[in-house]
């Protein structure tokens, strides 16, 4: 059989997700926990791998193997990390290959004081902001353009086109949440563009359309810190 | 002139508000910034004294002297204190005497995982609760009643009457939210309260209603950790 996990975790103490010798990963902490409530190996597959810092509220995995007790398994995660959702799936179920579409939120706190319960949960920001530039930028994402500009120049990727299925930018008092769907992101993609979109609510550019057609990294604005992104769902239906 | 401050912090590594020799507390880390910033002794006045491990989202002081820069204030406390507002008041007014009402929230994550960016923000109850029993015990709280059962045998308050202006839980998901308010409370009451509702709802007691006419403190069920509650907001108007 096939299982599917759903869980979260404060990606603030760990080294992304994927296993990497010597570093404390959310990956390593996932596998070695179902591994000792299993007592057998446990090949885990991913459906959006986080990098260094970024949160998630809805990351899925999938393995071949039985489903174990959420309590056990959430007794031995260390705190950052719960697993709360499991589902047996058919055998040939990937949590990456059968995602229709991944969906991020980046918090964002426009106030000149900081928030003792925001830090490290949503991005700081006590400078001027123009919401509609923000609401403006959004609107240009939904559809397929080419996103050389917003993931590092060193890249392993091959293809630079992504289809946005949908993006907005939303305010609740001081708290600012933008949301992407799409069935795919690139490395750095959504905190590029949080960033970019940042420097021309802040005034300092504008022509953020014309960045969708395959402008250079060097074009778009800052990578906006990790602490404000999460994963938060990943659609299979 | 006398100058009035709203704060909020995350009570989790504080020994409480009230200044204790060698202790780390809310209070002192706020008189310590202040004066550093005034260049001048503060005798600071409080709405709400929290105990330890208690949050405050709007907890409202005043000292006499003048308005500091917020920017430079918050720079100098620990960033689990931040004060977000700050408004020039007339000379006799008291953040603790002109309080019209306090309101607390107490939060109670109620599902069988843990969710991490709840933990020490609301109580994990992997347990049975029957909300609508929590309903009731709120509703049979709006009133003038004889909280003895509430609050520490060894005490020093020498009234037990308290008269409650609202009281009512709301569920938005896993997530169960106590609110009371009410021109004052005695110490550990919104504590032991909730913890007694918790109990009646996991079908551990009954006669919740009868605990509010002088009952003595065995009477009455545990106290809740502090870590779930908030004193969200003193009303002056």
């Amino acid at each position: 059989m096939t299982s599917k996990l759903t869980l979260a975790y404060d990606g603030g103490p760990f080294a992304g997700w994927a296993i990497q010798p010597g570093l404390r990963t959310v990956a390593a902490e996932v596998v070695h926990a179902l591994q000792v409530v299993l007592r057998q190996p446990v090949d885990l597959t991913v459906a959006g791998r986080t990098d260094r810092g970024v949160h998630a509220l809805g990351q899925v995995i999938s393995y071949p193997g039985p489903l174990p007790r959420l309590r056990s398994v959430n007794a031995l995660l260390p705190h950052e990390i719960s697993v709360y959702e499991a589902e047996a799936v058919p055998d040939d179920f990937s949590a990456r290959y059968d995602a229709r579409s991944r969906a991020y939120v980046y918090r964002v706190l426009a106030r000149s004081a900081p928030d003792p319960f925001e830090r490290g949960r949503a991005l700081w920001w006590p400078y001027p902001l123009d919401f509609s530039v923000l609401e403006a930028c959004a609107a240009a994402l939904p559809g397929t353009h080419d996103f050389t500009a917003f993931t590092p120049t060193d890249t392993y990727h091959q293809r630079f086109e992504r289809t946005v299925l949908s993006a907005s930018w939303t305010r609740t008092g001081p708290l600012l949440e933008f949301r992407i769907e799409a069935l795919s992101f690139m490395r750095n993609m959504n905190r590029i563009l949080v960033g970019t979109m940042l420097e021309a609510a802040q005034g300092q550019r504008d022509g953020f359309e014309r960045l969708l057609e395959g402008a250079p990294r060097s074009a778009a604005g800052r990578t906006a810190p990790p602490h404000g992104l999460y994963l938060e769902r990943v659609r299979y239906t």
